[in-house]
């Protein structure tokens, strides 16, 4: 597969990256790794994303160049669509997208349905980075302190640093090998992780309010309210994270973060401990994501989303 | 230097393994490695600490074997004294411990002083359990998974979960190889990292509400008072970390806990990214510590208290 996705390169000119909405570091890491290859490669190259780099990101070489509205009148050879689990997940341009001649998904979700021309997926693989990767390695070897720099902020971030189940030997190998080109761990940790703003200090200080626990404490939930983003003058990307503190209290298998996005209306953030797969729990609504963390939304009153959520973790971990 | 240790524990039965007050993760998996090693060559070894096993340690394999008093008939042919700089930081015993036939000195301080009949020290690698690595790699590259999750855990540690500018290729590279052998990333850092009590988030709900700033958002600080403890039904170990709180906000350079002792007396714990040094922070009031992290007391009411440190740092910021 990664030959075919090597010899497509070599035969074409024009490129176009993309990814799914609510950008995170895997996505972002693995279009600008593979963005500064094709550029060093001579390709013309276009990152088009739907939704704005979060700030936390933006030290990340290359993230000026990318676009957030398509650029309509250039032709693209090839469209690389990466870490999406389907072609939707783009955004507005999905069917635009999806229309285009050659599409290359390379993934690592479980959940992914193979959409495109080429499809190179391993759900066994951390993040799309090491995917990403193992691309540099067979096609030139050719990776510089940019790509290693990118590749390693996308490791580090969707292995939670190195904490999550997906944490393999070859994982940390990699992560390993990118430093040797490069990468500087520390610089690329206290950017992601130590650039937290005062207003999502001041939203945490409001959410940790809300911590609530259910299930003989096995559940543990805490709840982001618009009003609350509202009166701390913070965004919705601030609560980024805010659902691994549950998940770190002792006896705690299953954390959930409730963001209200209007009335009536929640998205859920899951995690486990590995004891209960939340990709099932979220999949019961239409959701995705990973054993460990996964997503999906409710509509309704909250305690009835609550109810519905709970019962359906309850029943799965009967199952399973 | 490794070959020497290599034949000196191939001709000696009776080992000693010891390491420093105020235990760490490092010195901790370092000597529960090394006592696996040396038991799986089948040899008698005791574990010597004079501190007690930190809880989030406990799940460490061999933790059960640790002896708090040194039994006094045992006659050692051999002593390890692990990632100490000096014999001194064993505590009590080291003027005794120190008076014995051969003494192993392997450590990764660069303060080391070179103690001891055989020195291994390297202040290039992350941790102490680096150079326990190379030791098994060299002795006979029998690394059990119980070995493996010992080292894991203590590079694990000592690097800050691989964000410290002490991380490396070849340490990312070794914890890889020691997940290879058995060591579960996830399974460890949720015993180290994820053993939270609702009592210790209780007490960070009401702390975060006293986070406030100075010198140009410059230093960021929180306060821990008594009444908050104990409402919190939580105990004044459950403040570790909090410190890195007003440290993680983008534009802090310090940041500082007050915890208070008893009325008018205060612990200040000290954080800097760098370009501070608090440990001269700390000294000007009788305190001690690293750069980046540093300690103090001081009596008085909590505005003075503030007022005296926040003046320091200025003072040593214009200085420096």
């Amino acid at each position: 597969m990664l030959a075919s996705i090597i010899d497509m390169i070599n035969r074409h000119m024009f490129f176009l990256i993309t990814s799914h909405v609510r950008l995170d570091g895997d996505a972002l890491g693995s279009e600008l790794a593979l963005y500064h290859m094709l550029l060093d490669a001579g390709k013309k190259v276009v990152i088009y994303n739907q939704d704005e780099t979060p700030a936390n990101y933006c030290f990340l070489p290359g993230t000026d160049a990318i676009v957030h509205k398509l650029p309509v009148l250039e032709k693209y050879d090839m469209v690389f669509v990466l870490d999406c689990s389907e072609l939707d997940r783009i955004g507005d341009e999905s069917s635009h997208i999806g229309s285009m001649e050659r599409i290359v998904n390379i993934d690592h979700h479980i959940s992914n349905d193979k959409f495109g021309t080429i499809v190179y997926t391993d759900d066994q693989a951390s993040s799309t980075a090491e995917l990403i990767y193992r691309l540099m390695l067979k096609m030139n070897n050719l990776i510089t302190k940019d790509m290693a720099t990118n590749l390693y902020a996308a490791i580090l971030t969707d292995t939670g640093g190195f904490c999550y189940g997906n944490t393999k030997k070859d994982t940390l190998i990699a992560a390993g090998n990118l430093v040797g080109r490069g990468a500087d761990p520390q610089w690329i940790s206290e950017n992601i992780y130590e650039s937290n703003s005062p207003a999502r200090i001041r939203l945490l200080t409001k959410v940790l309010e809300t911590l609530a626990f259910d299930w003989d404490r096995k559940v543990g939930y805490m709840v982001v309210l618009q009003s609350d983003i509202e009166r701390a003058g913070a965004r919705e990307e601030h609560t980024e994270g805010f659902v691994n503190i549950p998940r770190s209290i002792e006896g705690v298998a299953v954390s959930i973060l409730f963001t209200e996005l209007s009335e009536h209306q929640y998205k859920l953030s899951l995690r486990s401990k590995g004891k209960v797969n939340v990709e099932l729990v979220a999949s019961a609504f239409g959701g995705g994501g990973h054993i460990n963390a996964a997503a999906c939304y409710i509509n309704g009153h909250f305690k009835t989303a609550l109810h519905q959520v709970l019962n359906t973790i309850k029943d799965l971990s009967i199952v399973s």
